[in-house]
């Protein structure tokens, strides 16, 4: 009989956001039994919380220091496996060294930090610990895009030679961070880190455009802006990018888009056609082939032209839409495989600490060429 | 410190399509917990099942009457409270009736069974019994179907005159039932009933015209037909429709539209405008006013013009996509509320044995109208 | 040098609708010179009209008899060589035998007629002149409709099965015959016969079905509605078909879809595979191979899966998008080429009197059924 | 008696992609009468082009200079009041400077020319000469690009923030050059210019977002690729740029986007809300008010939200489509009226000459650029 992944959890008090998010996504296969958490500094909050859950009042710790230390001392066959980190930036790294060095492994929001520093002096505690770690690149847990980055591998569109990624979002339209408390912490720079919009999905843009090129993103020339009068970080921006690889490409993200909701998008072009994926109708995936008419690979649909992985990260057959929770959930349960040492394939694992090192070194990049004026960095 | 109801699982086991389907579903808001099961009539199957999904061997059972007599004889703390049926049509009945004679609440696939006779037999044990029973018309599940039907019953679109719904499907297309266990249930008359497209696909359609509409449709005139040779049941058909209130509208389901996946759409025109809604595209409603722009409702987006019953199924915000298994979490969380007497608001439950017992009426009438040249029959 | 034809238009006063879509199209291709009209029977309006459009003053005539006289008289290198009709159904079937008895070509604005008697009669005068005649059933002009009967002939779907068409509209919502005179016409039974929306757009649809599919629609049940009350015709119906070759299928046809613009669609479904085309997005067929990914083949693309049909009638490469005025315009430019005896290719001719033939039968069918309260009618 | 323009083409033989298309939008208004040509230095495709389109043999010129010195001396009721230039970028200018000096009205294709000196030049003869000038830019044609330019104008989306305007195409993903024609003089730095992607759509694509935007690019940072080996002039690129009114945005033009057609797509987003167009779907504008539904305005509706400039450019109710003929056919009818100095409005015309500077400066910026290191340049 499978055991379940006994977790904690950092974070995701009553009102937060992405908690609720990453409990649907536990659920939802049936691989993680959440037996503790340190979800709110406020005590009402974080018990409440824990009771909603159905979680016992005395493993609702106070703060993740408690919760870490307590669990590490009760025995192996009771104590949490793992913990998830859902907190603003500031908290990832701190909590995961903590966690690993005790032997937890970690998921953890991205992006990975506030700083490069920090995020390498993780790297150096996960080299040395026996713990996983899996980072929340919500996109990359898309049966599609693994199907995308699988069509890219192996050829069907040639030689990559363009990549072109937006990630257009309005909510930021307007100075909302004095109400809004996911807004409040994502435009402090103690919260958030020194960039807004692009630690925020900028990060994501990037990760998913290496991720479906295969190719390593390497020197950028970035426009970062503050778009609205008063706020603390960069709520806008793009970037002209090259890769190591050979090919060029140009990443768009932006907070102050009016009207537009969370719509990620990626092509990739090669000598032979594209591929073009995009949020906003995730089980699809646009094949134009350079000469012969379109073709829309859908997720579930059983046909041949599937890859393994985009076959495996699906729960129904076509026609039944998955979203958002269910690629969350495959991060989870891709995490949960690992920590079985029971991995579904070869390369079939969340995104981990590369994935967050590269995150971090491109907002550095951003950063350091948009106050360069648009000068070309090196990432 | 809210209990989870302890839920039992007739039929499900591995292979099986739906089981898991409702499995990935009951996990997602953490509101039950899956304690025993009679999977699979196949032993091994059975105990396999039981064990991936961390449910001890002994309440793995053999047969769902030995499930229901073994825990109906448990402390009240332990036994289930409620099962649900995922087998095919032929026991949905059956099951129900022991069920709710035990005072277990019942969650049942649809359609409710294979005979109006023995769907009224139910009725009338629900009606003596303590029991609650709700229908897995998943579409109901989704945010922006209710979205419609409070449009339409605030008069958004003015008087109701025309319904048009639509639900084709192409996987029947050649004569698989030899190899597909799905197709084999659902085109034998013994296990699905006398209807075949029309039990299975047909009473979603009709089920989401009325829910949508809010109207009753109390006289149609049909045409089945079994388009693939050797069948034994109608795999395609359609009908038109009149209702109570003055409408008329038109029905097509059908499982033989080669390369179709399963895109169910209502479209429900009054004097004011209209309302397209479909399941390729299920976190958006077109509202189309009379003489003014197409707007795109949207779930999760928090706007002014959504009901508190849209809001209140969603997890996320707009731009993050919601699907089929979320739909189906809402069916089963809204009955847990119910169970645990608790609805979040007037109306807000899942289909019932009414919604049940209609769709037995139309599988009846579409049969009847069909045999006798598409005479006009009351429902 | 190739001579245009010298045409004269009967009706297409300032104000009608229909006229002006007429000459944008006669004007396209440079196939033909209008140079005779009987516009409008009020004087002002029909000298203005001509003298907007560059035509000599008298040869703007009083009456259609007026001018066919007038320009039977003429000498053979000056004298009109075809008519347009583009005048409410009542006058086509008269205007059109006096024309052809005088050995003028006709292009006829659709439905044929009023009556069945009449479009024989027609018919009959056609079979024994020398005169070419054309009716203007626009859809057929759009080059991806050719590409659908092209791979519906050739055996791309396999064996037809199932035909889904539909034609919603809205503009006739309210009773607005009153004030607009497109309306006023169409629901007047003297001007557009025993029937509204069917022969409107009805005979569209149908024409649709028929040439894509290349089966012939032989029987049918038919509900018509008149929903708008104090309206003189049916504004709304459906019908359920069988053809010739053994498939079925339905049509929908409304004006009282509030919402809708125009958007004609056309779903075709054989044993291989399926295919859709709507008005509201012309350059593309959609190809859904049972089993295969959907492919979207696009007008103009010069990929070789196009026919020489849909090749020719584009003018424009992949990506420009054409419409409306451009099937008009091929209708127009395929008939010059047979009154020039140079026609592009077998088959390659726009619709003729037995297109309008089947036209009108099928109105009287449905019409039949309707009143007969759905009974199946042969065509 | 309106007088049609008597128009002369320069280019536009047998073989030639550009030139039919003009003719084609030349005739669907009627306000112009094609009849004279030098139409190719090929004499026989000369003749055969001139025959075929009804020209007589001796206004079929062996050479623009002779054509427009033959017609200069011919009656002013009989010669030529217009031309036309469907040539490669280098005789732009040239020939438009030798017709303005005679008194022809010019309508040319994009871009103005090949040197910023050139272009300048025939500014100055335009300056004192009483002739018009046109430009081509076909997307300034289309009835939803006024509406939203229209929309920006009037406040709808507030003060304008972002301009995200790209233009994918995938015609030249191979090196075709040797044996395709239209490929060969737009890589070829002679006939083309220095750019080749930025001249021939980087132009379309900075004049949409201008013109929507209402706002003055006037700095950029680019970066421009030849990625297919052995051509001669970019092939791809893109810009981020600023504007004198303060807002941002982004360029991407591309000609290797393997699988892509032609499809430019503008994004303008205020503090109130965003609007999106793209010829993808030319009747159709996407209105994203920050806070409520996304609207679809649909050319031709009729509805109160549509400016008379769009509705002025419509010739068909919504629903109809209209597409790029149409567009080219209302830059020549707005230019016709100007040439009868009866302009149908406030500011409708033709781009001119400043639109074409405007387009010069903009490749000027965007090579220098690139060649600067993505260095920002002013416009």
């Amino acid at each position: 009989m499978t055991q379940k992944v006994r977790l904690g959890m950092v974070g995701g008090g009553q009102g937060a956001f992405i908690g609720a998010v990453h409990r649907h996504a536990i659920g939802m296969d049936g691989q993680y039994e959440l037996v503790a958490g340190a979800f709110s500094r406020n005590t009402e909050n974080n018990q409440q919380t824990a009771a909603q859950l159905g979680i016992e009042s005395q493993r609702a710790y106070a703060s993740w220091q408690e919760m870490l230390d307590t669990e590490a001392a009760m025995p192996a066959g009771q104590r949490i496996e793992a913990i998830t980190i859902v907190t603003p930036n500031s908290t990832h790294v701190p909590v995961a060294i903590a966690a690993a060095k005790l032997g937890f492994h970690v998921m953890c929001e991205k992006p990975l930090g506030v700083t490069t520093a920090e995020a390498k002096e993780l790297a150096e505690v996960l080299r040395t610990s026996n713990t996983l770690f899996a980072l929340a690149h919500t996109y990359i847990g898309y049966p599609m895009v693994w199907q995308a980055r699988h069509m890219v591998a192996s050829g069907v569109i040639g030689q990559v030679r363009k990549i072109l990624v937006e990630y257009p979002q309005g909510w930021l339209t307007e100075l909302i961070e004095g109400d809004n408390k996911q807004a409040a912490w994502r435009t402090d720079p103690k919260e958030s880190g020194a960039s807004g919009c692009m630690g925020d999905i900028g990060t994501h843009a990037y990760n998913l455009a290496e991720f479906v090129s295969g190719h390593n993103i390497h020197r950028l020339s970035a426009m970062l802006n503050t778009v609205v009068e008063g706020r603390h970080l960069d709520d806008d921006g793009a970037a002209f990018f090259r890769t190591e690889q050979g090919a060029s490409g140009t990443l768009i993200a932006s907070q102050v888009c009016a009207g537009e909701e969370n719509a990620p998008k990626v092509r990739v072009y090669g000598d032979k056609g594209g591929l073009m994926w995009t949020h906003a109708e995730p089980n699809s995936l646009v094949h134009m082939p350079h000469g012969a008419p379109k073709r829309i690979l859908r997720a579930g649909s059983g046909m041949p032209e599937l890859c393994d992985a985009a076959n495996s990260l699906c729960r129904t057959p076509g026609g039944h839409p998955e979203g958002y929770l269910e690629a969350f959930a495959n991060l989870y349960t891709l995490f949960a495989e690992h920590i079985r040492q029971q991995p579904r394939g070869e390369g079939m694992a969340a995104p981990g600490i590369e994935a967050g090192l590269r995150g971090m070194a491109f907002i550095d990049a951003m950063l350091a060429s948009s106050a360069a004026d648009s000068a070309w960095i090196d990432i």
